[in-house]
């Protein structure tokens, strides 16, 4: 939290006073003191907020400005061919970069390591010792799920969420550091805290699922893995002031995954309630700490959130006390003169960008910020709103010690790629699976199996979420691969049939005799189908196809072409059979959830996901994963989110229903479908079975008290197992409408077959409040309940009264 | 609106105020006065503010409170069998009815003349005449597309809105009032104000679209048409002020029709300013001078409607001064415990709904205002809102005169189905259609063309809309009938071949042979498919289906069962097919939009819609209907609505398609769809053609001017034609985000073939305010741009910028 002195301040008042005190350095020499000593910016043992303090009255204006404004490296690189390894730059780009946008630098970049470091070595010595100031820039590249620029690429977020592994997304979080890190990257643009409330929207594989609290944890856990820890040759902690080794980008601030029609970049509907429980928990949760924050890019009840001072200032930077770096996202401030039709000169965007949020401007648009220096002149702008921006960012950086040392290491390569990696890589890749049906208990497959098909466009592909760079997935193991890989492994002699049967992208059936050939010469058939996306450069490729990914956005959640024929026409041939769907979302096909002997979800996966599917298949390993978000019958009947304000779904439901043959069954909620989702938040089976015994709350709670739930889970089945304990709770009676049911809390626990395990979560005192009429957070005494489960099978309940 | 006095006093000061005066009246003889004189309120000729301040301080808590809970003439008569015809009543339920529900009585029951007239005349003879104070009741029945009780049936509101004809809605309302006054009933249950914006919800058909501006005039009109006049042998205006002789009800208030997943009273999202600039407007037009208003049954934001002070009380009373009667819907009080989870007590229910709500309750629950004798006693319920409560009510009673005359009319017949009022429901079948599709003018048919065929499962049916009783549908005429009489009375010698084809409900195609042997026998095909909905008997009992109506919500929005294979196969048949959609909302068929050779939409009709249908498709009457509501392409494309804010469909838009032979084309907006509707809101061909010339806007307008908009209309084509003048608008820049335009106004011109006509449009000041970040209405200067078209085709434009 921000001392008090910065939340009583007005931002006017504090810029002003720093010129009250007799200056310490001449205007000629703005880095030394007049009287010779070490100017306390550059004291690695100053408190960072005397560092910021002492360092802003000796910027510039047009220095200030340069801080705010993101650079490129490719103003003094050529990093556009991937390929190319020359180890040259432009000064003359170098110098004009450095005097207008100098305080965070793109580089997120394809290239070749070595000329990579280069590149920032250039760079960051051009600022440290050829600058006046010597402020060292921020270096920012993408680690969403996986360091971009040829690091593990683990399971997109929608897949890390199934998991509910706190400490595993924490590693992950971790691996993308150690890999960034060494080659000078200072800056993630991760995690996405985004809802998956309105799931036609592209981006739903980019965060953990349509729940806030869930969301919360894993970006929590997220940003700890990525920031925990200080940069080598920093002194971590000591006087001044605790250290982080990398600055994750808390995004999209806020409201932004949930855009009407579903469409990017959409508005989003909601009031201040809904933007208090839903939208902003996630981000209060993880993100108070967190060294950056990007902006959505928007408008909620109308205000672009770039523009949005009760979001931006009053909420952020007053009630949360934030003090770090806010960014806008790419081209967005160019946006209110594009999209938003708030401002018509670049000069009233960035004046209302900067105002309302006191945030820097990306790239990707004109740059509207250029305009500052001459509009504070004009005295449109005031000064205060720069330097209270530009204190934050100097707040991140002093945090991230780039002062002491901006520069790559030269061992940069003994972090990426190591071993330990890999093993957090299999463990998310086998976490992140969750089996949403087993008929007959079919899975898990003997490896005594004589014959197995694998069929259908996903067994032969790898395919990733966005987020990854070009021919990322060349790193990956496909089904077809890491089936292959383990039956050879454990010495199998079972074999594999393959056929793809079908095209992702089209409705062409010629390749279903194969397929149909291929499962009836096999014991079981095994159907992989699903959504595909793209990695970021044929994503916007004009040309190319995909069904998930940014500003990829479907009006259908049912399978494309031919997949699901593929899977009626395996089905018919009249072996057991197994669907996996590979995707970025959920698919809406209730055939699949009717006729199919067993289900399995894999989220989209990371390097290793074809091989943890194949453990998984055959029982090598125990499927463990919950669904993050609910999967709807169809999307007339989104939203599906388990969490839906009483009222949603009113029982008694009268639900209809189209039968196989044709037949119409008539209801009325809805008339020929329900909107009882396919499979519900927090649903996922095991090849175990669990039974929860002992469940134990305090009849009674203080209004500000943490609620203790203690529970004790036994694994009655004859498999070792993880399970996910999840804890529910509802407020019966609240003085607005508040959810049916919410996740409160949950702990995922490793119990061996035949052992039990107590397990105890406390729910935060602040999942009991409500946001009042008052506008104003209040735990209200009375009945609540709690409920051990998944968001539709309860194991265990148990009510609590609060007590003022 | 209210008297300054009403706004400053808190309701408190006003109820204690007339007690600190001596009283006229003694406790023991209430209804006179001790002195003599004729009690005011007792005084016709006194103003109605006087006769409430002089009536509210004779009655007991328990009269008040009766006032305020709503009865039913079934308590003292039996109105189960709607033929029977017995006139008798049970004095001791009439007595324990007046003694606890005496305020407003529910008489919406199918029931003979004589009988209904009987049950109230011995209510209000009763009230009137043994009762201390006299206070007549007011009795309510339903009318929102014509009086239920065998009054004339006219087109769902949805059909009246295609008019775009306000005089037209507005003789409607005269002609419903007309019906039901001479029985007795002084308030009936209409219009409703929601917009249609979320379709999957089954009462879309009783909205007027999914424009609040249009929404806001037919309701203005129909408000009117319903209140306009006094009633008989009471004194019109004077010095007791204006009369009404009808209460009209503003439904549902407020933010009803939106329910998230479509669901009927599920949550609607959203916040202040989407509530200030949709949802509120129509009723802020239509409704302030509406003797009643009907809360929502849903919560906003987390908010129940009847529990929603900002919503009831601050905008309500307070902002706009509404003074009359707000009543809860049927039932709803007790959802708060039901269903919005903020009661767990009647008592709780009771005070929450009195004092956020000022509103009265309705019955179909539990009637939990009967608590609030006893709350006043105790002290948990002030009786000031109690006080405030029936004052609203009292002001109602006044001004419709009912002091005077509560009783029905001896000559009620006279005023029944008049032949003014047949020529009313023609009109309003007429206009209600919109031709949506007329590829190479196939439309109007030639009497002379040899034969028709009609088919399909609409043909030979009446499809009403909710809102009616049973077998409302007898006094409609099918389009078959409609035909038949048309070409009959015309002398006509064309052959209507005629084959139902299939059914509404079923996906049994047995009929398809019949049907295209019917089309191969004919010069032309009209295929009539579609929604249906059912009566108020039959919409709620188990067993029966339809797929619109209250309570009656769908998933998809394409044709049920076989009814699209139907039109496929006939259209293969060879010979020209026109479709006719008789739906209650929009119908999403992309098929129909590519191959059909005209496509009309009819929403549900009135009586004479079959008859009004033969007289459109053979050109004895020019189509002149405009789309209320944008027809997405399908479900997964919605909300079509056509005045999205700014950035909710960015250009360019890439859609996708799946072609008719499977062919996948992939986009990004939808990938395999788009969001541009079929057809948007506006829409509407006509036989004739328009041009428009001499578009006149002044260039500046003050912020608080009207905007005046002159152009003229030339029909230049060779038939007679009505057109709609349709003006919208943009706020170019504005400091939140605004629609990308809106209709601002609207007028229906008749233009004779080679005619022409300026038309003058205001645009009223209020339509160029945006609703500021401060929360207030501002017009911020600037620029507008003037559209005059439709939502999705422009035949003139200008721009005026807004100076303060």
């Amino acid at each position: 939290m921000l001392p008090v002195s910065f939340l009583l301040l007005a931002p006017y008042v504090l810029a002003s006073s720093s010129f009250l005190e007799p200056r310490k350095f001449s205007l000629e020499s703005r880095a030394t003191n007049i009287d010779g000593s070490l100017p306390t910016y550059k004291d690695p043992n100053a408190s960072i907020e005397d560092r910021v303090a002492d360092l802003l009255p000796r910027m510039t204006l047009e220095e200030k400005v340069a801080q705010l404004i993101q650079g490129d490296m490719n103003g003094w690189m050529n990093l556009n061919d991937p390929l190319d390894d020359t180890l040259t730059f432009n000064q003359s780009g170098l110098e004009q970069m450095m005097a207008q946008k100098a305080g965070t630098i793109w580089g997120g970049y394809l290239t070749p390591y070595d000329k990579f470091v280069f590149g920032v070595e250039v760079g960051q010595r051009y600022l440290m010792e050829n600058t006046t100031l010597g402020i060292p820039a921020i270096v920012q590249s993408e680690g969403l799920h996986g360091f971009t620029n040829k690091g593990t690429i683990f399971p997109s977020p929608i897949g890390l969420a199934a998991s509910f592994n706190t400490s595993l997304v924490n590693s992950v979080g971790t691996v993308v550091s150690d890999e960034a890190e060494g080659l000078g990257i200072s800056m993630i643009f991760a995690p996405v805290l985004d809802l998956s409330r309105e799931v036609r929207w592209g981006r739903v594989e980019e965060n953990y699922g349509e729940d806030p609290f869930l969301t919360g944890e894993m970006g929590f856990a997220f940003v700890n893995g990525i920031q925990d820890g200080t940069r080598k040759n920093v002194t971590a902690g000591g006087s001044g002031g605790v250290r982080k080794r990398m600055a994750a980008t808390c995004k999209h601030f806020a409201a932004f995954g949930s855009p009407y029609s579903g469409l990017n970049l959409a508005p989003v509907l909601g009031g201040e309630r809904d933007l208090r429980t839903l939208y902003l928990p996630p981000f209060e949760r993880a993100c108070v700490e967190s060294l950056a924050i990007m902006t959505a890019y928007s408008v909620y009840d109308g205000v672009p959130a770039i523009a949005n001072k009760h979001l931006l200032t009053d909420i952020l930077r007053n009630e949360w006390g934030y003090q770090y770096y806010v960014t806008t996202d790419a081209g967005s401030v160019d946006l209110l003169i594009k999209q938003h039709g708030t401002c018509d000169t670049r000069e009233c965007a960035a004046k209302t960008a900067l105002e309302n949020g006191l945030s820097g401007e990306m790239g990707g648009g004109s740059y509207t910020y250029l305009t500052l220096p001459d509009q504070v002149k004009a005295g449109t702008v005031d000064e205060s709103f720069i330097d209270e921006t530009v204190k934050t960012l100097l707040r991140t950086k002093f945090t991230l010690g780039l002062f002491e040392n901006p520069y790559p290491y030269t061992d940069y390569n003994a972090t990426i790629r190591t071993p330990k990696s890999k093993e957090i890589l299999h463990t998310a890749d086998l976490e992140s699976i969750v089996l949403l049906e087993n008929h007959n208990n079919l899975l898990p497959l003997s490896k005594d199996i004589g014959s197995i098909a694998l069929i259908g466009p996903q067994a032969g592909r790898v395919s990733f979420g966005d987020y990854v760079f070009f021919n990322a997935s060349l790193a990956g193991i496909s089904p077809l691969d890491g089936f292959t890989q383990f039956l050879s492994d454990a010495s199998s002699s079972t074999k594999i049939n393959f056929a793809q049967g079908c095209e992702l992208w089209s409705n062409d059936e010629s390749g279903f005799d194969e397929a149909v050939a291929a499962a009836s010469n096999s014991d079981v058939a095994i159907v992989m189908v699903g959504t595909w996306s793209l990695d970021q450069t044929l994503l916007w490729q004009p040309g190319t196809n995909a069904t998930t990914g940014e500003h990829v956005d479907i009006h259908d959640l049912g399978l494309v072409g031919a997949q699901l024929k593929l899977i009626q026409a395996v089905k018919a041939a009249g072996k057991p059979t197994i669907v996996v769907f590979v995707s970025g979302k959920p698919i809406a096909e209730p055939w699949v959830q009717d006729h199919a002997d067993a289900v399995i979800q894999q989220f989209y996966p990371g390097e290793l996901g074809g091989l943890a599917l194949a453990e998984i298949v055959f029982g090598a390993e125990n499927p463990s994963g919950k669904l993050p978000v609910s999967f709807p019958r169809d999307i007339g009947t989104a939203p599906a989110f388990y969490n839906y304000l009483k009222g949603g779904r009113i029982p008694p439901l009268d639900f209809g229903r189209v039968l196989d043959d044709g037949t119409l069954i008539f209801g009325h909620q809805y008339v020929l479908d329900s909107p009882i989702p396919l499979w519900s938040f927090g649903h996922g089976l095991s090849y175990t079975t669990f039974n929860y015994t002992d469940l134990t709350i305090p009849g009674t709670a203080g209004t500000k008290d943490d609620v203790k739930v203690t529970v004790t889970v036994h694994n009655t089945g004859s498999v070792d197992g993880k399970e996910v304990v999840q804890v529910y709770l509802t407020d019966v009676v609240s003085s607005v409408t508040t959810p049916n049911q919410k996740l409160v809390g949950f702990q995922k626990v490793f119990i061996p077959a035949g052992g039990s395990q107590t397990v105890t979560i406390d729910i935060p005192n602040r999942e009991l409040a409500v946001w009042t009429i008052n506008n104003e957070w209040v735990v209200e005494p009375g009945l609540f309940t709690v409920q051990i489960g998944t968001s539709d099978t309860v194991f265990a309940s148990r009510n609590f009264t609060a007590i003022s």
